[in-house]
């Protein structure tokens, strides 16, 4: 059985945008067992088009295809799809009424332009999009059944899962289940991960693994089909176990989860709340452990203070530590992480101070180098790292990373 | 002339990584005036890969090929070309001694592996790699000329743009100059800004316009070409101001800079110094514009206050401006933008606070509603915004550049 995709649109062919539903469109199709061979992006030229569909119906038996059925005259996937298919397109009386309702609840009337998203090639089974106003469909065209759908992420990705998904389940005629579990580590590289895993082939032959790098943390991803379902779920247990023995606290979450997701749902759990002070990571702690929604619950507050006076001002730090050993060093990230624990009147503080670069760096303190500091009910410690990565935007992401992973630890061998 | 570009990588295929490259090639491909006609993305397997090498080796003069270079078993691409073009792997001394040096500066023995990369298909022209053990190389196949570089972004741009573009340039025996100019834009969408340039091709009929969305900014994108490089300066100076006059001081910069390294430029220029005050942008706005090296000369800290005791008890916001307007006032923004400017001592200080969501929000105040204040020698301002995004990340990134801008606005219209 063969699988691709082909993505269209002039602004990824020009690369205005960059295509990332091809790669999410594999990363679901192998959860079910698809693996897909090739990719492909074109524009929105009718001949590279029309040629590219014809290719690929004789070549592929699954075809998913986004993009191009907006409203403008640039969407052609409807027109080519049908002539390749050799039938006519005929207007779907319950899409344009979906259409019409679309516009006339916003007090608009409806362009001619989206009356011509209501029309599909003969034959073909018209996929529902509940978010947007370009349906999809689904249609045989010589060897391949092809699947069109919306080059907007947030429609496709629901319509693959709702509309796609369980018809390609049907049409694989698979009595299997399939499961995708994720697991996320920090503080090993992808190699030393490999490494530690040797081994697991031999144990889980049934089991595939994958790897997915995501900057600073690293993804394992365990693949599995099973006929009975109950068995899929025992034998990813005793893999995930497996894979603890040997990876052990460096395992984030098994669930696939990020640092700062993982830090506030412990602290959530904990009851207990987290002030921050940053210098080197420059707001992107705070940043990250904001993007969790309801972080109000348990984060108080950041002081990015970037100014050694700043540092004082708000956050009570004795100039003379600053003065005895630099601002970069463990005992200022302690007496930072103390002041904002103090100020913010809150169980944890965290505190980061290093030089990102590309600035700043010496012999002894080289580009790369970071003190943490950890203040708690029980105390104030601080640690020193130096990392190699020589990037300000890396060395931020790795510092915070750090950071949150020492809290991490901390929170979790205190439960 | 038909150009194509071919990434190649198990990772990609599977969607572990999303392929960047392949946009960035055909973007810089656009400024010599190449366009690329299609992008086919395979793995690692060796009859894919063989196969689709054969088809574009027929198909397209110009193919740009990525990954493949490395040290394993998986790294085919020299291989398949040399076996695709008919032609022996030769071992070139220059790039062994060079990997070999790469390793022992490094105190390692070289990997067998490693060796391998000094393999060429004979006939091939060497792409040197300054910044990695892979180089690449140029060969012709059929009626192809192929660019084989490293899949790695960092050593594949720095070998575009030093190896590849002047090679292409020759082969192209162009006579022309290229220019593109990116013009990056705020407040205004793709639309409306395609509308208000509307008539920009009858007067520029040489310039070809792009539009690229990279939210919350939008750019535009001049594209030219002339023999005589002095008129292709002018036309676009002129296409600038032509520009200008229709989006006026919506344009952030018109050399494609970002909000936050323009504002960065601006403080510099004008010698002020920044203190910022966060809600519910989080920290964000601290790590956009701490993202900017030196930073440190203007940026002197970033309160990120979630909870309203914090604004107090950091920026000494008056707890009965709360209790009076709420968190999320005009009001209780120009009392955090003047606290951080007190605490810091700073020429300027902007905040916000505002409700990001996916909970918070009410019928005056839904989701999306942000105020910003802005203080400086003259005195403190707030306004309110109400963005329709719905998101929680996007509306922190629409809130930043919100407040960004403002402060953007207030530097240029001061000079």
């Amino acid at each position: 059985m063969i699988a691709e995709i082909l993505a269209t649109g002039n602004e990824l062919l020009t690369g205005a945008l960059v295509d990332t539903n091809s790669a999410y469109i594999s990363d679901k199709l192998a959860e079910i067992g698809v693996k897909v061979s090739r990719h492909t992006l074109v524009g929105d030229a009718d001949d590279e088009l029309s040629q590219v569909i014809k290719e690929l119906s004789l070549r592929a038996d699954i075809v998913i295809v986004t993009g191009g059925l907006g409203p403008t005259r640039d969407d052609l996937s409807r027109e080519i799809a049908a002539r390749c298919a050799g039938v006519k397109l005929l207007t779907d009386s319950a899409s344009l009424e979906k259409i019409e309702h679309f516009f006339t609840t916003r007090g608009r009337k409806v362009p001619a332009n989206n009356r011509r998203q209501a029309e599909f090639p003969s034959g073909s089974e018209i996929l529902e999009n509940p978010i947007g106003t370009a349906p999809g469909f689904a249609l045989k065209i010589n060897r391949g059944t092809f699947f069109f759908l919306p080059g907007v992420p947030a429609e496709m990705r629901k319509m693959l899962k709702e509309q796609v998904m369980p018809r390609l389940t049907v049409e694989l005629k698979d009595p299997c289940h399939y499961r995708c579990r994720t697991i996320s580590c920090f503080g090993i590289g992808e190699s030393a991960l490999e490494e530690k895993l040797d081994g697991f082939s031999e144990c889980f032959p049934y089991i595939e693994l994958g790897f997915r790098a995501s900057f600073p943390e690293v993804q394992v991803k365990l693949y599995q089909k099973n006929r009975d379902e109950k068995e899929l779920l025992i034998s990813e247990e005793t893999a995930r176990q497996w894979i603890k023995e040997r990876i052990g606290r460096k395992i984030v979450s098994d669930t696939g989860k990020s640092l700062a997701a993982v830090v506030g749902e412990l602290l959530r759990r904990q009851q207990a709340t987290l002030a921050v002070a940053e210098s080197c990571t420059g707001g992107l702690l705070a940043n990250l452990l904001t993007d969790n929604a309801g972080s109000s619950n348990y984060f108080i507050l950041s002081a990015v203070t970037y100014a050694d006076l700043a540092k004082q001002k708000v956050l009570g730090v004795d100039p003379e530590i600053i003065k005895k050993f630099g601002a970069v060093h463990e005992e200022t990230a302690k007496a930072m992480a103390a002041g904002a624990r103090k100020l913010a009147g809150s169980t944890y503080a965290i505190s980061t101070t290093g030089i990102a670069g590309p600035d700043g760096g010496s012999p002894e303190k080289p580009v790369g180098t970071v003190c943490i500091g950890l203040a708690g009910p029980s105390g104030v410690t601080g640690k020193r790292y130096c990392f190699p990565f020589g990037k300000r935007l890396l060395n931020k992401k790795i510092f915070t990373a750090q950071a949150l992973d020492l809290l991490r630890k901390y929170l979790t061998s205190n439960q």
